[in-house]
Order: C-alpha cells, then sequence, then structure tokens
C-alpha cells in the first residue's frame, strides 16, 4: 500500500481522488499494490464530500507524516505552492504537479532536489493535460535533436478561436459563451494574452534543450486584437488563425515566439479546433510526430497526474533522470525571425505602389463588405524588416503565417 | 561510457550507428555518458565500410563480451532473433529491438526474464516506427483503462491506400509503384495482407490490458481484394478506405480485429495519409488522445530504438517494471461485433426488396459508370447476422464501416 497526499480539493485535485477511486483495480495492478489518498489540504471543509475525513489544514500535517510517499500539487499558482513543494521534497516525498506556473518558475531548482534525494520531481500534467507529451519528449525523444516544437497548448483560446471561426461571431461574445460553459475563467487574461501557452512552451523547450528558458523572455501576444474581419480574410486565403507557441532551432539558435498565427491546411494543427490540444515535434532524425488530445478538463489533467503517481510509487528510491539544467537558454533575437505576414491595410488596390516599395511583392486579398481596407500577404521576411515596412504604410493589423508543413 | 551490441546491419540497423554518430553529443548529454558501438553481427562484410572494423560474425562474440551492456537486435523474424536476444539476457545485458515479429511471439517471456534479472527488454519501435506509443501506453496511459486502440500501423498499405484513393490506380498498378520505391518489399503478403498490423496491434493490446494476446487469434483481412470501384463508392459516401488494426473493450469483452475499413472525415485516423502511421487511443478518464508520425523508415525506427538504448544505459540495473503477464486474453467472438457494411451487390435499384428483407434499412448508393450494380450501407448489426443476411444476396463485396469519432 502506497500513500498520498493531495494539496488543493479543487477540480483537479477532485478528479485525483476519482480517478484513483474509479480505476482502483487496473492501477493497482500496473503499480503492483495499492495506492490510497491519506490527507488532503484545504483551506475549505467539505461536510458533504466522504472526502472530509480526509481534509487536513496544515500542510504540516502532511509533511510529518510518514507514511506519505508521494504528495500531490494541484493548487495552481506560485505561491504556497513552492513553498510546500520544497517542504515535501525536504521530508523525502516524491512530487507531482499540475502546475505549469511552478514548474515553469522553479523546475529545475525542484527538479535538482528531487535527484539530490533519490526522489521524483514529475509534472506530465503541467502541459497538454492529458496529453502526455513531458514523458514522451523526456523519455521518448531522447536520440533526437529537436527542431522544432508547435503546439496548440491552450483550450480556452482554441475553443474561441474556433467559435469565432466557425461562427463568425465577435470575441467579446465568444469568451462571454467560454466564461459562461466554465471554459474560460471570469479573470481570462493567462489564457487570452497567451500567457498560460508561454509557460507550457517555456517547458517544452527547456525539456528539450535541457537548459532553462524563462518564460518572461519569450515573446507573447494574445488573441484578444484578433477580430471576425481577420477571420474572413483567412477564410478567403484558405487559412485559420491559431495561437501557436513555437520554439525551434536555427542555425545553432533556439527561437521562441507564442503569439496568433494564420495557417494553411497542410499545417499539422489546422484541424486541432475546440478545446482540443495538439503539440507537433520534429527531431533531426525522428521527423515529425504529433500529438493530440484533450489538453484540459478535470478528469484529463487527473488522469495525467495520476500516470505520475504511479510512476512515483514504483521508482521509489530511483530518481527517473529528467536533463533540465539551471543554465540559462540563450534564446535568439525574434527580430531576427523569418517569416510571411498578413496585413490589413487602410485604402485600396489602387494604392498599391507604397505597399511594394516596402514590402516587394505581395498577395493581395479583399473581401466582399469589408471596405475601406485591404489585405496582403508578404513574401518572407525578418520581423525587423516587417517592423521597418510596417511603418511606412497605414496598417491596421498583421498576422504572422507559419509554414510548417506535416511531410 | 557505455558499450552496445547491434545484431544485423541492414537498414534499422545502420541507421542506429547513424544515429549514435549524428547526434552523438546531445545523447551524451541525455544519457549522461557516451555511448559507443563496439561490435555489430552481421552475416556479411562491409569492405568499404569504416563498420568493417565492429563486424563480427558470431553471437559468441558479442554474448562474451563483458563490456557489453546493451544488444539492440535488428535482424527481424523469430529465429534466429530469439535464441540470440535469450542469451544476451542470460548474459546479463539488456535489449532493445524493432522487431514486431520477436514481441508477438515471445515478449511476456522475455520481460519476464530481464525482469529476474534487474535488465529491461524494451520494444518502442516495435510499433508505430518513430513514434513513441509503447512507452506512453505503458508508462503515461497507467491511469486510465483502455477502452479503444485503433490505428493505421501499416506504412505500406497505407501509401497504397493513399494513392489509390487519390489517383484512381488500380491496386497491382500501386503495388508495382510501391514496391519499386522500396515502400513495399518484393513479397509483399505480411504488409497488404494485415499480418504485420494483426502483430502490431497484438502487441499494443496486450499492453493495454496486462495479458497476452496471441496474433493468431486476431481476425484479419488485408488489402489486396480493395478495388478501384471501391475507391469510387467511397468517394461518392464521404468516405475513405483504410486498413485498421483495432481493439475496444465492450461489456468486460476485448475484441480485436486487422481488416480495412470504410471512415468518415470526423474519423481521427481520416487524415492520416501516405506513409504515415496515427494511432488513436479511448480511456475511461484520459478521453481521446492521438499520436501520429512517421510509422518506419530508417532513420525514424532508429531513432525510437535508440531512445530505448537510452533508457537502459540511464536505468542499469533496474528493470523499468512492464505489465504483460503470459496470462492469456480471452478475446471476444468477432461474430458478436456490432457495426454497420458497405456492401457492393449485383442487379439494380429496382431489386431492393431481397435487400430491405434481409437487411432491413439500407442507404443506397451507385457511382456512374459503374454498371450492373449498386451499393448499399447497413444499419448497425453483427458480424453474425450480416454473414447470414449476405447469403441470400448476389453480394460482390463488403467493408466494413468504422465510426470512431475523436469527440
Amino acid at each position: 500500500m502506497a500513500k498520498i497526499a493531495v494539496l488543493g480539493y479543487g477540480t483537479v485535485g477532485s478528479g485525483v481522488v476519482e480517478v484513483l477511486s474509479t480505476n482502483h483495480d487496473s492501477i493497482s495492478k500496473r503499480v503492483g499494490q495499492e495506492i490510497e489518498v491519506k490527507s488532503v489540504l484545504d483551506i475549505r471543509d467539505f461536510p458533504d464530500d466522504p472526502i472530509q475525513e480526509k481534509i487536513v489544514h496544515n500542510i504540516d500535517d502532511i509533511i510529518n507524516d510518514s507514511e506519505i510517499d508521494v504528495v500531490v500539487e494541484v493548487m495552481g499558482g506560485v505561491e504556497p505552492a513552492f513553498t510546500f513543494v520544497k517542504k515535501a521534497l525536504e521530508a523525502g516525498k516524491s512530487v507531482c504537479t499540475s502546475n505549469k506556473a511552478l514548474v515553469a518558475a522553479h523546475g529545475p531548482q525542484l527538479l535538482a532536489m528531487a535527484k539530490e534525494r533519490k526522489l521524483n520531481f514529475m509534472f506530465e500534467a503541467s502541459v497538454g493535460g492529458g496529453i502526455p507529451i513531458i514523458r514522451p519528449l523526456n523519455q521518448s525523444l531522447t536520440a533526437d535533436e529537436i527542431i522544432n516544437i508547435t503546439g496548440i497548448l491552450n483550450g480556452t483560446t482554441n475553443y474561441i478561436l474556433t467559435k469565432m471561426s466557425n461562427e463568425g461571431s465577435d470575441y467579446e461574445v465568444v469568451l462571454k459563451e467560454a466564461q459562461d460553459l466554465g471554459y474560460a475563467e471570469r479573470n481570462p487574461e493567462a489564457d487570452v494574452e497567451g500567457f498560460d501557452a508561454c509557460r507550457k512552451i517555456a517547458i517544452l523547450t527547456s525539456l528539450a534543450y535541457g537548459s532553462t528558458v524563462h518564460f518572461e523572455e519569450i515573446y507573447t501576444e494574445g488573441i484578444s486584437n484578433i477580430t471576425t474581419q481577420d477571420f474572413k480574410y483567412a477564410q478567403k486565403l484558405g487559412y485559420v488563425v491559431k495561437l501557436l507557441a513555437t520554439s525551434y532551432k536555427k542555425d545553432g539558435k533556439v527561437y521562441a515566439m507564442t503569439a496568433p498565427f494564420m495557417i494553411e491546411s497542410s499545417h499539422p494543427l489546422y484541424n486541432v479546433n475546440d478545446v482540443l490540444n495538439g503539440i507537433y515535434v520534429n527531431g533531426n532524425v525522428l521527423g515529425n510526430v504529433m500529438f493530440f488530445g484533450a489538453g484540459a478538463g478535470k478528469l484529463p489533467t487527473a488522469s495525467a497526474v495520476v500516470s505520475d503517481v504511479v510512476d512515483c510509487v514504483k521508482h521509489k528510491g530511483t530518481n527517473v533522470m529528467t536533463v533540465w539544467s539551471n543554465k540559462e537558454l540563450e534564446l535568439g533575437n525574434t527580430e531576427d525571425e523569418v517569416r510571411s505576414f498578413f496585413v490589413r491595410v487602410k485604402g485600396s488596390l489602387d494604392d498599391l505602389t507604397k505597399i511594394k516599395e516596402n514590402f516587394g511583392n505581395v498577395k493581395t486579398v479583399t473581401v466582399d463588405g469589408i471596405e475601406g481596407e485591404f489585405g496582403f500577404v508578404t513574401e518572407e521576411m525578418t520581423e525587423k524588416e516587417f517592423a521597418e515596412a510596417a511603418k511606412n504604410i497605414p496598417m491596421i493589423s498583421r498576422i504572422r503565417i507559419d509554414k510548417t508543413v506535416f511531410s
């Protein structure tokens, strides 16, 4: 019998308890012993829930309980999670977490602490919810030099963009709907401004290259400025708009970005819709591989957390090494990145001279019913060249274009 | 420095040597030490290849070499691979293999031998080439009861079916083309008759349920009877034809089959084309997850083999437990499986009475230029009911329909 504690009885925490109960038999078979939730930390009481008898209000009741081998941290946020996780590791307990904020902020330190003590610090659920991506990146794609990781890593924004695309609805309307359905938080900033996806690509990039990418250094743009007009242009061009979190290696440098991109139908993430997540990985010998599935939600996320618990129990006494050092990975300069851009500009197609002077050859596009402006797609140019050229035209907005092809 | 030996210097074997050399630095960093190929077993000599100095012709030169920790078996076929792998394990060496015939025939025995000796027997490359699927199934989806695994697991047949679909070419023509391109063997039976895919789904199903599914017990049909006419009907219906290897749990029983299926555009494997493989997994708490990528090929397969080598070296002295017992999993009877069928039948739409008498409601379909016959799609019925009903009509052929939806 292995005993565990759960920190936080919210959506994911209650999901963990539910999964361990629902699949008790199959999990015991895989682990070789039973797993029991002994304590659950929460500031609240749950008088009508059988969990109440396991509720504790003081973290020390868990830290000082020598029967507890594994601590599941699903509170979210950096503090007090960070303090609690450190205490758990110091007390000789392995830790599994779904908390991307914690992992993005302190991953290498917590991994090092676990390694020193022959414990494990696992975080499969922190990226891609139920989709196995941390373990594959860490254990399966080890023969490869990773060249590109591009993902739709946030279900909320993907739901909003899919709805806007399919129904032609405005951003504000769809956001409200997503909030009513519980897909978006009342304060949606972390999702819609790209911060959540940015933390996740920081984690994946750090694992891919074994050094630390600070999420604060990743250029990040959200979707709150995307309009129905943008989708009409996109449709005319055969594109969709997706919030991509991407990192890639070029000429020895790693570049990373989170931003809305237009992608065409040959793009591996084109069909990843609604709340689904998709992650494309290119390795220098593997070639292309794709993972997709439910990127969030109570049970899929809990499934990933519990798979980590299973691993921790099976590997008690052995650190399953993860290469993620404290050494910083210096990212390439965003200004040097090369891509095409879709641009909306005031005026009419008669005004192309100025556009061509600044952008060279462009492909223009107009949409019935959108007056006083037109769109164009540039050839490939650096972000810096684009920014310079854009100063000279009455630009309304621009969306980057990602040309990843699954071949 | 960890030293390894490679059994077989064919496509995959030379790929393994190449990957270890190309990515020497990144692999050493991940493992924490260098990996060196010390010996390569082959009956041939390679006088113009620097590998020659490592070539040995006698397996005992490897078995008796105490410096060699890990043996890579990439010869294919059950014998002598089985004998050599047993010898290696008995001599205290972990084994990594890409050999699905060996794993499907003797997986649990070799896993047990490895476990007893605190060694590892790994076979990531045996299913899905470079796509990580064995390790995710074995280590990531451990919180779930697996409900459904459905895959396009054979690149050769997927290439042939994609070509037939896109170009309207005949099976024999496309097969010849695939052989000329090296995508199909001169003797293509193992691929086109579904035997290869069948072994792979036997392995995945065994891992999902922890007991042994004998591939001989899985109902298997190949693609050699699929015609251009079938694709014309499929197109009219909005379907494509794919060779699926599938297993699923229903009312406590596991059913498995390898056969051509018609699938519609909402099916998760609809867009998996050419030589790509795709694997859909449904877990009771995880929901849907999909993996896809290059299912074969020298470097993708070698990438998966080398990831196993990395794992074996990192876990020297520790068995990374895989739950796959010798206990047989009794499969449900194919006759009881319920699905719809697409049927081609001699006659004209005037002859529907007999069809309706036997099949109830059907949806008919005709194709311009295909005379003297028509097609229809049945409602759901058991295989047994279908077989009975089909006896009473002038049936030309039938293709099963799979309705898996990624929701």
